[in-house]
């Protein structure tokens, strides 16, 4: 005997709790306002420590399931003890990941089981920038970065790379990346 | 008896080997050329999962210390499973860490002891540009940024303020945060 059920949950994503959630936005907006956050506690050196606890979202303070920290510094070879990855390799993991999500998110929405998703992101940086050597015509932060992103599911080609698009129109962190962000620094000193 | 010696590492920085990587960068800037990378692999649903290793820099291809792995995931609220930070937090690490590397170098080259840097770091983003249901008017990414920096060290509270401006003039993540950076998506299928 064998029993066939339809598997709720495409890609490991519940699209019909995804979809009472964008009906529970469309009426009421205010449940979207979202605010995330880290506190930074400097260790060492170049080195430095991240705790993600809570967050504001649906109009309450909420706690991820479980407290993450993670760490930064700087390479040997730019004169730090290369204890964790640098900060700006982090935000080549939340490109990645950004995407990922999305592409998740999108396939199960269209009705696509996704096997494969994988990326590689290299970001250019000329440090003669960040170490005032360029008499200003190198930008501190990354040049470019390119992802190469490979995807693999149960659909032809045209409709896993309007997966990927659509992913990336609606992601996050392109949106940070690619456009300006105003960034307010407040310092307290003593 | 008492013995007092000069602390060659100030903020736990080797100013030293930071003042001879500038002048061999001056000498030969094409060792400031860097890549960083990230790989990272679709786990389930909204989660995935970037590795950090190699790198490319002072003209060679490099391994950091250790191997590291970091995750992301969304929020139960979101309809993720909540595995890990968002892909978003992990730029709010970025800045923060970035600020904090660059304060203790330049702090120590100033011949500053730092005693304690910290800081909180709030990113404001409104779901309905992600979700798709702004009608245009949302931005996918953080609306605004804010830093609340605490620093403290044996020095006035303007040479302490000046090291945090400092700081920021040269923070990598700062400029890709603030300012457009080009995202290239590769996209391989099959």
């Amino acid at each position: 005997m064998t029993i066939t059920t339809e598997n709720p949950r495409t890609n490991g994503v519940d699209t019909a709790t995804l979809f009472a959630t964008l009906d529970a936005v469309k009426a009421q907006p205010e449940i979207a306002k979202f605010q995330f956050r880290a506190t930074n506690e400097w260790l060492d050196g170049t080195h430095s420590r991240s705790t993600y606890s809570g967050f504001h979202g649906a109009m309450q303070e909420m706690e991820h399931k479980r407290v993450t920290t993670v760490d930064s510094d700087h390479p040997e070879v730019l004169t730090g003890q290369d204890e964790a990855p640098t900060p700006v390799e982090y935000l080549l993991h939340g490109i990645a990941a950004c995407l990922t999500a999305g592409i998740a998110n999108i396939a199960a929405v269209r009705g696509v089981q996704l096997s494969k998703v994988s990326s590689t992101v290299e970001g250019d940086i000329d440090l003669l920038g960040i170490l005032g050597l360029s008499g200003g015509d190198v930008r501190n932060g990354y040049e470019q970065i390119k992802v190469t992103l490979h995807i693999e599911g149960d659909a032809d080609e045209a409709t896993l790379r309007g997966i990927v698009e659509q992913s990336r129109r609606r992601s996050a962190v392109y949106d940070v990346l690619t456009n300006p962000t105003p960034v307010a620094i407040e310092v307290v000193t003593g």
